[in-house]
């Protein structure tokens, strides 16, 4: 894409309210709109990136053989009485609506009784389970502070699955297998090196859940993180008896402020009880559905992305999620044979399906480097008079920083390197 | 994808208070579910079949310079005061929600004001336009009435583009870009036959809007409808003097039920006024910017697509928006070869990238024919102990009918034949 047919401006400050580094470059650079305190619009930018992170998760699910649905926003009272959790009393972040011609509606906050309540239309024998449905869809939470940008939204996007099984063995068994996936996720999107597995409070039908926990000063949650053995205990369960069951020492655990970007859940017979989601085992029995939960915000994975991994000039994208490949930058001004290799440049480029953003404004050389680092593309490639007289380009990797005067054909090698994940989209 | 692992069902019958015949298949054939009146969840095959119009419609908005973005749903008060439209006397199918701190906000229910307050932050020179930001989103509309199945959603999934053009020349070009490019959608989705450009109200800065109206008599609509000129006008506008204006002649015209599947609108400055939304032009003077909004409903459209290409057995997609190219079924009914032979064709088709849904359940005959004339994919291809006697396989098209014994190679070549446009995808 052409810079100049973009229509987002970088920003030299963000809103004075907006207190997160990640929103604060998200804003600056042009991928988000802040609508008001926990609610944001993905510009153009923003929403390459979040389909990045959205394809990411969407082929780890269906790899351990998750089926995508999309279940509504809004939400039904009947439904939610089943599990006494449609009164504010039980539940205090539901934002509701009303019907113009009466009657309550909720906003999803979560998909449990969704879920259950469609599941139960379907499950009747043993031969219908296992199933593990899964949904992207926009989720509504009434909190009462919003100041941490986009990781802790009143409306966020996210990826819920919930795993239907015939027993505890059977749940057990594509549990761990969940675990995997998740440390996949978290690898695939760059922050991998920063999210040890953390156990948390469970629930009546598993003494732990598991939080994946990514360290940064940003965190809201506290966690005691064993770095050599890479286990971590979320403080709310931390104490002697937990470290001993768990085979951990207090000398080696170090606390740490972390971000919980996915979490897994055991859920047993709590939901399919009260929709009396069962079914008819082998010997006709009827039993009641084992289930579990499997949540990732995708909004706040992308703002630990941001606060991990940026520096004092702007976003450090991984290749990816990236919402371009390559940062194609010409210092033309108004030099005709420079724009023209330019523009062969991003031609053959994107051509070769490498995701090019091409910097062919008019601008002075310090403002385009200074967006450069600001948007955080990982490849920057800078075309101008003196490198067209040696009939080659500059090169410098946003990570390092290192810049490197190369052939031009070297580009297309670099940019494949540093785009090997979403090569495979 | 193996029909055991779908975990949705057909059904014989629809809910009782299901009325409308789109709800009703797509229901009984396990592509969505009610959640209350007016609001339906997408259910594996039904997000197959939006996850393709998505498609569709994408590539068509990119064609003409549509860059996606994704607003927020919820929307705040501040905004929608400078265009009079958040006070319920004036706009009377909002719904709106309280923050827990105190505070209101709305829900979508259309896009103007979100984009007017986003671009005022970007444009600032003739430089900035013409831009072309599109979104697709769920909206939410209070309706009284919400008898029309997902033709008429209390929450629905759309695509909404708004232009921004320096001036009514250059908004004129675009309005008549995207009447091709929506043209092009109602064709490439099966429905072009049916669908006209129909004249209709506009506002106080053109005389007409433009629809695009499928004839259905599932439709709420009525237009007068030349067949030869292909021109139709909606019944709100229909007097002598609009017909005089068209060139069109009154005993042409026939009157015709009808469903809006899209509509443009040119907006001239009612937007941009509100939001102060200027630009610098060539000779440093301030100008309003000209906007237009251009909309499409996606879950009407399907509703239209099956009230349309539906016979008393079921649903006839497509094969553009088929949730699945082939319908491979498979009367095994305990034989192993007969299996094997289905198993070793379905993987066949699914690693030449045809997608196919294999109908590997242990049913009768009967079932499987009435569930796959239900669900509606183009090709059924049926493996039998007397097809693979004969070396052959059992061809049949859902949209005639006609079933023929062909090599297994010619499956191929049909399947292919089917899917030439989600090939594209």
């Amino acid at each position: 894409m052409r810079q100049s047919q973009l229509f987002t401006k970088t920003r030299k400050e963000a809103p004075a309210d907006e207190v997160a580094k990640n929103a604060q470059l998200l804003i600056r650079g042009g991928f988000i709109h802040k609508e008001m305190a926990g609610v944001y619009s993905f510009l153009p930018l923003g929403l390459r990136v979040l389909d990045k992170v959205e394809d990411i998760i969407r082929q780890e699910m269906n790899k351990v053989g998750g089926i995508e649905m999309r279940t509504a926003v809004f939400q039904s009272k009947e439904v939610w009485e089943k599990t006494n959790r449609w009164d504010d009393a039980v539940v205090d972040n539901w934002f509701k609506t009303k019907l113009k011609n009466g009657g309550e509606m909720g906003l999803s906050f979560t998909n449990e009784e969704a879920y259950s309540n469609i599941l139960k239309q379907y499950i009747s024998s043993y031969k219908d389970l296992p199933v593990y449905p899964y949904d992207f869809k926009s989720i509504f939470r009434n909190e009462a502070r919003s100041k941490s940008g986009i990781m802790r939204g009143r409306e966020f996007y996210w990826k819920a699955l919930y795993s239907f099984s015939r027993d505890e063995a059977e749940h057990a068994v594509f549990y761990e297998r969940m675990k995997t996936a998740y440390q996949n996720i978290f690898n695939a999107v760059g922050i991998g090196h920063r999210t040890y597995m953390t156990f948390a409070s469970g629930g009546t039908f598993s003494k732990f859940s598991h939080e994946f926990q990514a360290i940064t000063d940003a965190g809201e949650d506290s966690i005691h993180l064993d770095e050599n053995s890479g286990i971590a205990v979320n403080k709310e369960v931390y104490n002697d008896e937990v470290i001993t069951e768990l085979g951990l020492r207090k000398e080696n655990l170090v606390e740490k402020k972390a971000v919980e970007v996915g979490n897994i859940f055991s859920l047993g017979t709590k939901f399919s009880a009260p929709f009396d989601l069962k079914y008819k085992d082998k010997d006709g029995e009827d039993k009641l559905v084992i289930m579990g939960s499997y949540g990732i915000g995708l909004g706040r994975l992308i703002g630990t992305i941001v606060e991990i991994l940026s520096d004092e000039k702007g976003i450090i994208w991984p290749a990816s999620v990236a919402p371009f490949a390559v940062h194609l930058v010409d210092l033309a001004a108004g030099d005709n044979d420079v724009s023209a290799y330019a523009e062969k440049l991003y031609n053959e480029l994107t051509a070769c399906g490498i995701e090019t953003l091409w910097d062919d404004r008019d601008a002075r050389a310090g403002e385009k480097f200074a967006d450069s680092d600001l948007i955080g593309i990982p490849l920057r490639v800078v075309i101008s008079k003196k490198t067209l007289l040696e009939g080659k380009v500059e090169v410098k990797m946003r990570s390092t920083g290192g810049t490197t005067i190369v052939e031009k054909e070297k580009v297309f090698e670099l940019a494949r390197g540093c785009d090997t994940t979403t090569a495979t989209k």
